[in-house]
């Protein structure tokens, strides 16, 4: 049906890792307390052939070094309060996802894509909330699709009142799809529009402007040109107002993590992805031999250096690698390797140093790159061996697997360990703890759990519901590889679809309802003909056909 | 890809309205306070031709005589205070969904199968919740697929103890697809079985069985065959002892609807559902001119003929007929007429009569059919304008639609009501009233609504936020016709996606997690190649051929 240039797997891997000096479609400046992010996407800098990023629309490309500017403003200028979002273009500020760029990709992209995306938006919403940061769309010009969903991210939006610019939606009416980056969410569940003014808006092309968009809770305020730069300001000024003084912080460059493509996976100091066959790959983290920093300064001097940093960046770049980069892969061992206790001495250095801002911006990058973990379509075996070192903020990466594995057995020394990091540090998108949504039923047990604090083996783990099975050195590795056999052997979409249900027991929130609800239907309608056949409207758009519909309704 | 027998058009629409005696899937017997539901399903007895129910798989016609059995035990028995569901075969409880029904049907039906099973399965978790009749498995054979799901919409589960009989999920590693019907939700969300084992278990094509399947809270007891009957008795009494006395009420037996389908659609006494062209619908409800019985006992007298009973079930069996027999439609226009007053009579007599056990029951019916309607994948627009009676409970119609359009005019005298009973009366499944959710973003505003009980005028609903948009006379026709136009020429995929996001703003519960995140994953799985295309597993199962995965995860 649909071409698969996106992903075209004779096109190389897609590289995340960028810097403000190779940006082609953001500019980002400082002027103090205020950061300005402007959209200025190059239409000749798609990330792959085949489609231009006409009139602000964006790729993948777009979106990761939005990403790289939303996590370098964190750690690098700590002393911004407020980032106002704007567009480098006349009379429109993003059109949203572009068009020819879903035609021509296939499923897994889009839907790779769409996460990507989602997950940066949500990053944003983290940085406010967690960071004090504060953010600002400042709509300079027609905010449409994915646009107004990034707007939508933002805490608050300035709309620019002149005849043409509108905030909308077109998705449905146009293109057959939903607004998927949240939008149709955050419009009922974050802004809580009225439903039926949602449903009128979400199918009305030319979207919603001037006084009514205020009145409709659509944005926040409005301003002709003339005024915009002001009411821009004013509004950055107003949102800093909400924030607290930032004191003396010194940011920290984000360096380049020395992660190199290998032959059968990526490499890094402390973390490698290896193919395995079999659909299969290894994930391995490699603790240092020693704690290293000891207090918030230490940490912060030691920068991108720290070895808890560096390797957390190093693990959130292998699950984009497996995401993107390593569709074949189905099935993902994760060990842990080391000195469990430098992983409880590390807990104890955060937990008592967790307000220094560094120390504070580290653990939440660490909560997002757990929460990427959660929101990985592979499935996930943790294996507890000798060796092994799932302590403290490592047992977080057991907790998210699927599975836990532990070898007991009299001949190896095995140990795990938690800290009161598990307690809360960490929270997943359901906003439990990985503990709370294990022992959902038992909660008890979680606190049982935590209140074994400090090193413990196999046997008690498995006591303390840590381990899915327990097996001793006999049947350990017939019986994984077993396991890995049966489970590489399922149909990677209903592996998917079960893990997605499986991994969220408790409450959903807008965070979980995106994943969930919203993302479950958009990947359905990007299956669907009349969207995506040959006569579906996406393959249609901005084509002289008109789309013709299947009118059964589901 | 599929072919599509269940849904062929050619075949005589869906029935309904079925009765005990023409029962050829269950068996239906009372024994005072317990009722037994005996699964016995007739391998011939097919909705459609082309495939043989062994083994107690089920159909929508097994389900739609379980759905009326579940009404007739409320209705006809309310002395029943535990029902206990058993399988009339041998060594099986209930094999499921049928996989060969599946196999041939086409996406909607499939779809829309499901979701009238998951509609049966909470109906029984909602008699347990308002109604004190429990509900007990008596699982005395395999209990697979679909058979465990139906378990685990029950308070209590008994699984008999031999060497054969276990409970199980096999949906993704032998076809491919979900345990959709709540199976994965339920496992992780009601009973809280920790999800590292519900992964286990749900890859498990040989179930869990015996003391195992009680530790992993899979099921609450386990009884050898000799001892099944006693135990099986023994919990049925434990469940009464939960629930109070019932006292001395007289059931009220469900006589036939008369409710007969005719040229363009479906006609009873106080619904009509007829198709207008164009892809739209009317569906009209129409009050009586008088109150009629005014106290419980009056109503309770009457039964089946009390109106506001009648015209709730005539309302349910129109959206079914919508859903399951029309799926050409896309657009459907709500009316309530008559007089508005005799709708807040009603409630005024429903409000001071709620505890005589029928008002009770016939209350929480609507609550369901409301329900219903909120599930319903079309288009919902309430047409408000001369004649219409939008007013209590009836407001719940307007309020359930994705638009409300108005008729403000001089001319014409409109009027809409409000009373106590749009307060929480008739939740939705996020577990919030309409208003609420409605009002989500002004929790103030829906209070106003309920302050403002009576009846009120055009501009004074558009005032309260009650009107989608307000119109004069000269507007209304060709605008709401165009509105119409436009709506119906919409990809029907992408307004029911969209539709299903924005209707549900605020908390999700376990039963809108069921229809959000489970049924979307699920129908994103059931367009896939690996489930349903010529080498996929739904396609291959039963066969000698192997499916062929498309391994890519997406």
């Amino acid at each position: 049906m649909s071409i698969t240039v996106a992903a075209d797997p004779s096109l190389s891997p897609v590289e995340f890792q960028t810097h403000p000096s190779r940006y082609r479609h953001w500019r980002l400046a400082f002027d103090g307390e205020v950061a300005r992010l402007t959209m200025a996407v190059d239409a000749e800098g798609g990330l792959r052939p085949g489609y231009e990023l006409k009139l602000n629309s964006y790729d993948l490309g777009v979106d990761i070094e939005l990403a790289d500017a939303v996590q370098r403003i964190r750690f690098e200028h700590p002393e911004v309060r407020c980032v106002v979002i704007d567009g480098a273009l006349d009379k429109v500020f993003c059109a949203g996802a572009n068009i020819q760029m879903l035609r021509s990709s296939g499923h897994g992209w889009k839907v790779n894509f769409c996460k990507y995306t989602n997950e940066t938006r949500l990053y944003l919403e983290d940085m406010s909330e967690v960071s004090d940061i504060k953010t600002l769309a400042a709509c300079n010009g027609a905010t449409a699709g994915g646009g107004y969903e990034l707007a939508l991210a933002c805490d608050e939006i300035l709309l620019v009142d002149d005849s043409n610019s509108s905030v909308s939606l077109p998705e449905v009416p146009l293109l057959a799809v939903l607004p998927g980056t949240g939008g149709l969410t955050r419009v009922v569940d974050k802004r809580m529009v009225r439903r039926d003014r949602a449903d009128v808006f979400s199918t009305l092309v030319e979207g919603i402007k001037g006084k009514k968009a205020i009145e409709w809770d659509l944005v926040d305020d409005i301003a002709p040109l003339s005024q915009f730069e002001a009411k821009r300001d004013e509004m950055a000024q107003a949102l800093i107002a909400t924030t607290p003084d930032k004191g003396d912080c010194v940011g920290v460059e984000l360096t380049e993590v020395p992660m190199k493509r290998c032959e059968k996976g990526v490499r890094g100091d402390f973390v490698i992805l290896k193919e395995t066959g079999g659909r299969g790959a290894s994930l391995t983290l490699t603790l240092p031999s020693e704690l290293g920093p000891q207090i918030g300064d230490e940490a912060h001097a030691a920068a991108c250096s720290w070895w808890f940093f560096q390797a957390m960046r190093e693990f959130d770049l292998a699950l984009l690698e497996l995401r993107i980069n390593k569709p074949e892969i189905n099935l993902v061992n994760l060990r842990v390797i080391g000195n469990p206790q430098v992983a409880l001495d590390l807990d104890a250095m955060l937990a008592a140093h967790q307000d220094h801002w560094f120390v504070h911006e580290v653990l939440h990058f660490a909560k997002r790159v757990f929460k990427r973990l959660d929101m990985t379509a592979k499935s996930f075996f943790a294996l507890v061996d000798g060796g092994t070192a799932f302590a403290g903020t490592f047992l977080e990466i057991a907790l998210a697997a699927d599975r836990i594995y532990v070898l007991d057995d009299a001949e190896t020394d095995v140990q795990l360990g938690v800290s009161m990091l598990n307690g809360g540090a960490y929270p997943m998108g359901n906003g439990l703890t990985r503990l709370e949504t294990r022992f959902l039923g038992e909660p008890e047990k979680a606190g049982e759990v935590l209140a074994h604090s400090g090193l413990f083996d196999a046997a008690s783990a498995d006591e303390l519901g840590l381990a899915t099975e327990a097996m001793d050195e006999i049947d350990w590795e017939d019986e994984i590889r077993v396991l890995q056999e049966e489970r590489a052997s399922y149909s990677p979409d209903a592996l998917t679809g079960m893990e997605a249900n499986l991994r969220y027991a408790g409450p959903e929130t807008m965070e979980t309802k995106i994943f969930g609800r919203l993302t479950a239907w958009q990947n359905w309608i990007f299956q669907r003909p009349n969207a995506v056949g040959d006569s579906g409207a996406l393959q249609c758009y901005g084509t002289p056909v008109r789309p013709e519909f299947d009118y059964n309704r589901t």
